[in-house]
């Protein structure tokens, strides 16, 4: 199946190298074209975020090219979200009512290690490293590299390319630079908040200095820290403040303030991180910006795919996982049409992914108030304590948060609208009691069951 | 005032042009450049629409400038929508129950010639045709432009430049590529469908063919097209439909499925356009999109308005308006401002400016569905009735498209705010009854002021 038909692929990040592989599997003859350096022979550069959370869905499409139990080695398994509010004691809040519900922090170049380390099973992929895509012919399916070393552009013609690269894409703003012709519509939408990381280093004995199984939450209303755990014992975190403002970074500059800042609304951070001072000042802030786009084909000759096609914000944990789902979904599209024609195969799989990437962006945009504000807020810790109930209880009840991270047979869509929907019905529940002990939880399935309908 | 600043203003359409008036008119020294050459001089070009909806907003603004009565004389008013159904009579529904609310068809070109002599008056603006901005430098307000005849390109610096240049900005394309920067977001979303200028001639006599004072609509339900009167005798017709399809562009390239086409449905047209098959093979088919986006300035130094900030779909009869009123409103912010800091005018502009754009982008989006389809459905027919008989007897009621049009102090947020809650209500309250007659008018007014509050 498949051998006569070359496939070039843009971007050797997480979706292009797990794609690449799922394509050698079926056989085709896969090119595989990455800028960077090989990231295994290269210190890692601190470009991106260092650790994400993997979850069901992601493992799913690992497990399709037989990848599942190698990776899980490197997950550290979080249960919850640990809350850490300014006064009082942390506290978990469970991400889901069942046992074997959890999420994994998974280091981003571990994880693409072991990928590209497989690629190197098939005679058919060829991996080519310090390539850099200078421009793609859609009408043809011809894409120019540059050579990082020698500035040599070659000119590379495939039965189709997948472009697999990133926010920026080049393939992209191809797609973009033929707006009228393909009717192109684009949107690129950056939060007034922006990232910056820091850590938390292991303890002496080489442990964890706090809680090692959960994501940890500093939320402080307008701005948090959160915190993943690495497997040598640190912690990264990351600063999610906005840019202006009192808490802005280009406000925080100034070392006294900083200081003074974070004893103020860190106080108990502050004790595991001697050295932020040092890491605020040489770590750069990144943007946090949602990409949406449509269409994602150009005359059955190019694609687009994983955060090319639809970047978003990282506070529902999902844009990995959103973007191996769109190597697994493109496998079943495979499946059901083959490679016959290509237009078919990549108008089925936009018609399948593009609702619910636009889904899972902006569940992520709403997830930005619920992590910084929502979590220490009486009335949400309510609603997530009975739902945590009905999880304990009913085995068919999934809280908004569990359709989207633990069933991953449920398009992000239909999670989001039922999610919703449960989430605004649960609310105002909670609303009527002084305390859920009052509410009768049959009846609660009773009216959920409903709203499924 | 302002004697000593300079400004460039790139783009000589409606909107550039009138900006350059007023604030020619304040004192400053005003350089216009103009990619195209000298419209007074050259045959019009067919690439815009040839006439336009000009209503209270856009008025309110040549009055700014002293320009309102000599513009009216080009100008003819269109009292309704005359809907032509494709069984039965054609029948008016008036834009207003007040005598004095109508809309005015006016041309395009003579629009911008008249503004382009009243530039004249001003021996401090110069206007540079024929001069193609090639790059914007955001931080210095350095401007690269290439004279089209020469080849010869000139850099120029000024105080502030203005971006005035349209749907395909230069400007904004500049404020795009600093994207981090300025976390400048930006949509554009198409229409899948296009529009293609057709014509009615004028009788022998000189007269019109068809009522001539009104806005024809013939109404398909997911196609029409419409047509606005000109001053010969002439009428400007617009085909609105999607490329692909049995009613596409696309598909009625052919001359057997085009014949079968408009003799099916648009049979009554047919004696009026006996010509319409020429036209349809020379006349190209436009697309049809919004551009949002945000910032619309960058560091006090370049600031975007008009098609260059905010391009809306046709459907309202508000694009020149609102970028008309854009002009007001800056003249607005000068007048409370002053020119001593940039930034201060720039980002008060903005504010009062961006959400309005907003609201008529998505106004004119709603307007789509309502000409092609809704104004034939019997329930928004009894909705438009009750309307007219409310602006009939109450003057202070205002139907939405009242408040977008003939209210021009009303920001356009709040005009479809409100407005959206009234057709809501009103849409409740015709579906309460079978006839109009059986509603109490008293006891709906007293509803809408309360839903004013």
């Amino acid at each position: 199946m498949g051998a006569n038909q070359k496939i070039t692929i843009i971007g050797a990040g997480l979706c292009g190298t797990l794609l690449a592989i799922r394509l050698g599997q079926r056989g085709y003859q896969v090119e595989l074209h990455e800028k960077r350096m090989d990231m295994r022979k290269e210190s890692m550069s601190a470009g991106r975020s260092i650790n994400l959370a993997l979850s069901a869905r992601g493992l799913m499409a690992l497990d399709r090219v037989g990848l599942k139990e190698e990776v899980q080695k490197y997950c550290i398994p979080m249960h919850g979200r640990m809350i850490h509010p300014i006064e009082g004691a942390p506290y978990l809040s469970p991400y889901s009512g069942r046992d074997g519900d959890y999420i994994n922090s998974v280091p981003r170049g571990g994880l693409n290690c072991i990928l590209l380390d497989q690629t190197e099973q098939y005679e058919n992929i060829n991996v080519h490293f310090n390539s850099s895509c200078t421009k793609v012919d859609l009408d043809t399916a011809k894409a120019t590299f540059k050579d990082g070393s020698t500035g040599e552009e070659i000119e590379v013609v495939s039965d189709i390319i997948i472009g697999t690269d990133g926010a920026g894409s080049v393939v992209r703003k191809s797609m973009m630079g033929q707006t009228t012709r393909l009717l192109f519509n684009y949107s690129q939408n950056f939060l007034r908040s922006g990232y910056k990381e820091l850590s938390i280093h292991p303890s002496k004995g080489g442990g964890w200095k706090i809680e090692k199984n959960a994501l940890h939450i500093w939320p402080r209303g307008k701005y948090m820290i959160i915190a993943l755990p690495n497997m040598d014992g640190s912690f990264t975190l990351t600063m999610f403040h906005p840019f202006e403002g009192k808490s802005g970074f280009n406000t925080l500059n100034d070392e006294q303030l900083l200081t003074d800042f974070f004893k103020e609304n860190y106080p108990d951070l502050l004790p595991f991180i001697p050295h932020y001072k040092e890491e605020y000042t040489a770590n750069a802030v990144g943007t946090l910006g949602t990409i949406k786009c449509y269409p994602w084909q150009a005359y059955g000759k190019c694609l687009i795919m994983g955060d090319a096609a639809h970047a978003v914000v990282p506070f529902y944990g999902q844009g990995m996982n959103a973007s191996f789902e769109d190597v697994r979904v493109f496998d079943d599209v495979l499946n059901e049409i083959g490679d016959g024609d290509w237009s078919k195969v990549f108008e089925k799989f936009q018609d399948l992914r593009v609702n619910n990437a636009n889904a899972i962006a902006d569940l992520a945009i709403d997830n930005f108030t619920e992590m910084q504000d929502k979590v220490n807020d009486p009335a949400f810790i309510k609603k997530r304590k009975l739902e945590m109930k009905l999880e304990q209880n009913y085995p068919e009840y999934y809280s908004k948060y569990s359709l989207v991270t633990f069933k991953p047979n449920m398009p992000y869509e239909n999670a989001m609208n039922l999610g919703r929907k449960q989430d605004q019905f649960l609310v105002d529940k909670c609303r009527e009691v002084s305390s859920i002990e009052e509410l009768n939880l049959d009846d609660i399935m009773k009216s959920i069951m409903k709203l499924r309908e």
